[in-house]
């Protein structure tokens, strides 16, 4: 039996958790860059974060296919293949997400960025934050998985934070604002930034049901 | 070999049966609320069932987590696995889209709700009730699959015609409709409703899919 | 053993190749319907064209519910049922997104189709051309995969395009456009086109994933 045909039948489970700790990494760039992009009102230099998120975005498709790679070559992997299919899917997504509020940011235009939006690009990159620390203790987490349920606990309360905030503004929004274009530019990016939150949310549900298997 | 060790090889076919009925009660719930929500037009009302479908939603995401967990610890299901994974998150993705279009009645607070929302929400009531009417049949499905198929047949039928409701609706709203925010809050109140009805659906698509493979 | 029993046990290749090459024909079918649509500013020819391609959508349901079908009842299947599986819903996912932007353009019923807007329609009928040319490689792509991977690339070229018509147009349409409710029906419509293309682009990452796996 030759070497490269055994290692086929070994765990290969350090290829994994390497590569979904550098996906989170992505996704907590990207929802820094999100945060300073608010700083500037001008189309060009949004343009420019835009153009920095979608390289991290495509980096982040990137691993992610690396991921899907490893999964379709890989015998034997520390969960089910499906689950770290779904996993690397949903972190990748929250990348995504904050790719498309940023593109709209800077296709949009808006006037301005409210407070509350960038109350909620806060609440991505803490989530971006907590996603990260979960990676770091996933590969351990059969052994110990408190900090992990604490991690999602929080992404949780982070999302109900995130939806408070949004609402709030909405219906403010649609009581103010008098100029209907504008309000479509803000209404549509603050439902980006949301949505984004909810990605955050759904990594922290999978990775509950994941402990409930494994751990 | 213990009783707990023993129960885990036991077929746990009781356990998902009760959960995904409890799960169709919930959306049926929902959606009863929903009409009853659009008898009132101020936005106090407006926000006080928003909150009543709210916790009918967490009560659906707790009880699809249930789903998901009991799958996590049983050895035999009823049906495969994923199967009642993508049933049991069809049907609370029907009340997780009423709880969207109730919190857009919310915030959004639109003059008025038209007459043809208001039918797409009696559609997605009776939708609800074929769900809990499909989820009674499930269990005995393989023996006599007649009546499931019917319902999945009139969930499809009520789909159409929630369709053509709010595509004549839509072409009104735009002929008619001069004042463009409240066209905006409209449009997306009745899109939402017209998701909720293709949500009913796709758990039709899901139990016939179902009917294929066991019965 | 009789012969219906032993055939169940038989590969099935062949019954799953002629059905995704009739499902991406479906998509090439309702891509020219919807370029030849855009020939025209009526909203009765907007509505017959709709209609048209709501027949290729329910013809591409009934497809891609016989491919479940029968994977529900083989045993054997030429690669992954699960792959399959996603693949025939990708593929049908786009003949979905053109229905959803005929749909938008029959009931909104805009002034007129932008240039912007002919030319994703365009990018659209490639990629379904794409799409079909690599489903009659599938059969045999575990022997030459080179044109296989040549079409994904070029739909993520496309879809490449297809986003930077789509940027520069919603920011010209932002700037340039006065009546707002004109402004929401042509956004809403570019919209759906831009992610009709994302759809094409997806079926390309799902070959790609089939590629690594089985190639």
């Amino acid at each position: 039996m030759n070497n490269s045909l055994l290692s086929r039948f070994i765990p290969k489970e350090s290829k994994f958790f390497p590569l979904l700790k550098q996906l989170s990494q992505i996704v907590l760039q990207a929802a820094e860059l999100l945060i300073d992009s608010m700083e500037h009102d001008t189309s060009e230099k949004r343009q420019e974060y835009y153009r920095k998120i979608k390289e991290a975005e495509r980096k982040g498709d990137q691993m992610t296919q690396l991921v899907f790679d490893e999964l379709g070559k890989t015998f034997i992997t520390p969960f089910d293949r499906e689950d770290i299919h779904d996993l690397a899917s949903s972190i990748d997504d929250v990348t995504d997400r904050i790719h498309s509020a940023s593109k709209r940011i800077a296709i949009y235009n808006p006037r301005t960025i409210s407070d509350s939006g960038k109350k909620l690009a806060m609440f991505i990159q803490q989530g971006a934050t907590l996603i990260c620390k979960a990676m770091d203790e996933l590969e351990t987490c059969s052994k110990k998985k408190s900090k992990l349920q604490e991690y999602c606990q929080q992404l949780h309360e982070l999302e109900n934070c995130a939806d408070e905030v949004y609402e709030l503004f909405i219906m403010q929004l649609f009581n103010e604002e008098t100029d209907s274009v504008e309000l479509i530019k803000t209404k549509e990016i603050i439902q980006e930034l949301e949505k984004t939150s909810d990605a955050a949310d759904h990594v922290g549900k999978l990775l509950k049901n994941i402990i409930v298997k494994y751990a």
